[in-house]
């Protein structure tokens, strides 16, 4: 029998206090609702309907192409909520999980436990519990002797016995899809709240003598839904944990992993060593024996084996074998650096690319360049690119050195092996093995410091 | 009847190991002494009397112009200390506040409360107590079996019976004021350590028949005691919990709040993110839809909505709307930066304004400058200020564009939309229009190249 | 008699994922091995043997010349490991500690401690024990009435009753040195395993009716053994509490010490200050008074009194009192930097020493030379220490004032006073006193910005 999946995404999230619906806000990266569709993928629905409400466009343009949409235009309870999806799945033969959209941190493994545990036991409804230390606030699970489900209480209807179940209603379930769908069409707005609650369905079996049960997820904060940024900052906490664990189990170090955020796709090789105090975003992927030191910041970047990024920021950028960047080195989107290279400190590169073993030592600025082989950068080039319309590219040859302080005014191309005089402004090409020159010759007036402001002479007076 | 609080103020903290007075150690940006007048204040007592000792002309400094100071010349103990406050409070009717200026984590809630319970039991004396865990090394609060306070007994003077407790003494009492004073004549020496106890005015008031009551703190580490640096920094994690949940719940996004440090009267608004690694100190304030990324330091700064400050830091400045900065940018003091401005990598900006969508990318110094609309930077621009002896500044129009690697020597104007070649040293005026050159024109030898040690001929060799 | 210590270092550590010998990973800046072998020197060994296998000569090589090595050649259990230090140790009079390699946090006062205890108890073998909340897993210690031990009982063997005993092998031991290696003989690999089991002995001396004690850690974490990097993220997070605790006990400040990572060997005076974020790796020693802000990294170098390094690296260098460095500077190795020396933003200092009161506050390169005193950089100047295959130096002498975006291409020396004029290339030595200008005069071409693209005459086309 075919798996179906309801994800319940139409709420505004009040408490979040926020222009953004509650199930977009991120969790290591990713939204929470991108999480829980990740989780249910796990059962391979045949069917997922999301049920959209409230900025139901941004919600929709997050899943676009991988799940139905129902739009739920007035929001009057869970169970008008599920039943929007009866279009989409109301006839079909199964078991269908409802899950809310605000809880990132149950995983597949558990949904898929819940599956098979619904399955081997025949129920019409399952729920999925969870034990709770301090159970205040929870609907409690009330079950009887055979551990079949009586009813979920809420708080304020609990009777004294019931406030010491530890057992909560985590608000996921799996359904019998047909028997769901009729018995939504049973449920009604006559509670304090005047709206349908999904869980009145449990009665309703009950009542038809039909089996409803309760799986247990060994880890309680799975459970954890996410009503407030507090809460969010919970969520990614655990996610932090649980992300940075499973990277340190495959053999990456890491030396503070409190301070260390990794979103959830990015991919690590064994014997990479983490500083503390490193962000790694996106699609980021590391080679093995790289090491990463604190203040770094990667953003959808490769980065190859055993090279060594000191606290820089690399982003959209690719990074070859053996290299060196940083400190406070800027690797800006479009850019690669082959095998070997150098780049230090306050050093930015933008959209180029730099050929093996070519450095780039101190305080200078590459953009829209293809640079060649051992080319030598001295301290303080500058790549002129723009004339304040357009953007114009450089080309320099293998083996170029660069004297410090040189200004290259582009659209320009620098000769192989070519040789560019320190303190040089460069508007024309120089050709292979050419020495070009573009500075001042130096004059020495003896005596004349004595007339400037510097001069202790001077500052007597 | 008024509300009256002593503060004490006057020991040494000799195991902070400091030459700075123990309550003026700082937590979350203010001294501990400013923590507890702040929570003081929530009393709108009508006298506060601070009573200082060692370091007191320090200590007064911080305070001064917001309560009476009283000094304690001598350190005879808690009860002595109280008593320098005669002179001011002696003869008021009221009840007074007595607490320790080294703790910082007690809140005006908390001491409101306390005066509540006080006033509304017609007790003498009420003692703040808190419930610990561990309660070892703390003076147990023993009552009898209508919750009245019988004694306070320390540890060491504590039964088997009394060590089970676990209702300790917080060092904050609120007295009956004019029974206070009048109590403490009575106290004496006769103990081991040979000092005027505070606490044994519970025992006067127990033998004159007055009802000593006590009030338990909901939270335990509000009570916390500052004695040494790691109690120090235990208290500023609670304080930091506590600041960044206020604001999280207020709508701000924390992506790792263990590593994000703000100051107590920064203000943040609604929809604001903070990645980890934030530091916020002094006056800050962050508008809606501001990005914060790791590695940023905001010093008494205003940030306008929308804009993005990333790994950079900002003192003492005012930044627009729509603005971007960093990464390794550096914002100094009395700088404004309009809307849509952008400073970009390596840039540093100090005693400067820039005017609306003004854009300096890269490696970038702006000294006491006064920059127009829409003027663009080129890459490795410097601004001469300083001579050796004194400051001057620049004046840039609007739409100027300042070619990559300019020395602009000020005094200096630059006029509308002139254009500063790049590579000059600028050392005149430019008129509005004008273009200015002062760089060589390059010389091209061809072939010479070889001569130079980078040329593979010449290595080979 | 003497004492002599066995340190188990020969497992390869397959579930660390790693190239490196698993003793090998660091913990606050040195290896597990190490942290042990120093615990261990708090018994002044008479002999120790440390036990090598899995790429032996690289873990040799980190205590050569401190201990015996043995050879163990297959690996065949911890018996046959410690065997191998039979032909050093067998025929001694004494106790031997046995320690695993991979047990970084037990401390040398705790060794004292058993081995006191062991010599106490006229025990032939004592066991160091931990009392586990969660012994799952672990090794049991079963006692008799008296306290003796009866045997170790490991998860798979143990009955019901023994499953609740908290108290676990810890894997650190003290035998009477000559009874050891005679039990050793005995043992066999008549097990499910197939290996020598050091615990074996343990039967062999209880069956001669021998005694055999437990001596029990006070503090659980201490008992820590590292398998994976999971484990070895917790080792360094009790390591880091541990040491920064110590620092805080004596004087320092620490803003958020679970983001502050300071190796084992650092020294820091007392009234020192740091904000979260802050690394200090290797012998970095800070004097009193200094203060270190977030995001700073200093490794292997000496910081004098009151100085303030904010958010800048500094390697192996020394830097002056009353020093301010930074923010986003880089100090490299081999740098001195004396009183009151200022270096700025983007400033990088390269294996140079610059004299008392000198200035370099931005975008600036000083390599590989001699400055003197009260010397002025302006910004953007450049030392050219390269021509592509040497480095030379430069030599300034004391007040020279370095105009803004200067290039000094060395070798070169400028004398005492020496100006530079902005925008100059230096190419030759300037004298005492001496002017020297290398740049082109400054000409204005009126009206011609509008032909550029930046204008908007020329835009609106």
């Amino acid at each position: 029998m075919s798996n179906y999946a309801i994800i319940l995404a139409a709420g505004k999230g009040t408490r979040m206090k926020s222009d953004l619906p509650k199930v977009l806000h991120k969790v290591s990266g990713i939204s929470m609702l991108e999480h829980v569709f990740r989780s249910v993928s796990a059962l391979n629905p045949a069917q997922t309907v999301t049920i959209v409400g409230h900025q139901s466009e941004m919600v929709e343009e997050v899943l676009a192409g991988q799940t139905n949409f129902a739009l739920q235009k007035e929001q009057l309870g869970t169970g008008h909520a599920v039943r929007m999806a009866e279009e989409v799945l109301g006839n079909l033969e199964g078991q269908t999980l409802v899950i809310a959209g605000d809880t990132p941190l149950i995983t597949g493994e558990s949904l898929k436990s819940l599956v098979d545990f619904h399955i081997n036991h025949k129920n019409v409804a399952t729920i999925l519990t969870a034990e709770a230390d301090n159970p205040f606030g929870y609907g409690r699970v009330v079950r009887n002797a055979d551990g079949e489900v009586l009813k979920i209480v809420e708080q304020k209807d609990a009777s004294d016995f019931e406030q010491q179940i530890k057992e909560i209603n985590t608000g996921t379930y799996v359904f019998d899809n047909r028997r769901l769908f009729e018995a939504l069409k049973e449920i009604t707005t006559d509670n304090a709240q005047g709206e349908y609650y999904l869980t009145d369905v449990i009665g309703i079996f009950r009542q038809a003598g039909e089996k409803v049960g309760a799986y247990m997820l060994r880890n309680f904060e799975e459970s954890l839904g996410v009503n407030d940024r507090y809460a969010l900052s919970i969520a990614e906490n655990v996610m932090r944990n649980r992300i940075n664990k499973g990277h340190m189990l495959n053999g990456v170090t890491f030396q503070n992993p409190a301070t260390t955020s990794i979103d959830i796709d990015v991919e690590i090789a064994g014997d990479v060593e983490l500083e503390g105090q490193v962000t790694l975003r996106g699609k980021t992927k590391l080679e093995t024996g790289v090491y990463v030191s604190a203040g770094s910041y990667l953003q959808d970047s490769h980065i190859g084996a055993n090279s060594r990024i000191t606290h820089s920021m690399i982003e959209e950028s690719t990074i070859g074998q053996n290299v060196t960047v940083g400190p406070y080195a800027h690797i800006r989107p479009d850019s690669s650096l082959a095998d070997e290279v150098h780049v230090g400190n306050f050093v930015e590169v933008k959209g180029s690319c730099l050929g093996a073993g070519t450095k780039a030592g101190h305080l200078t600025y590459i953009g829209n360049s293809e640079v060649g082989q051992n080319v030598n950068f001295g301290a303080g080039t500058i790549t002129v690119n723009y004339d304040g319309q357009s953007k114009y590219g450089t080309t320099i040859g293998d083996g170029v050195f660069i004297g410090s302080n040189s200004t290259l005014v582009a659209p320009l191309t620098i000769g192989d092996h070519a040789l560019l005089a320190a303190g040089s402004t460069i508007t024309s090409d120089v050709p292979e093995d050419g020495l070009a020159l573009g500075r001042s010759r130096q004059v020495n007036k003896d005596g004349y410091a004595v007339r400037f402001p510097h001069h202790p002479a001077r500052k007597e007076n």
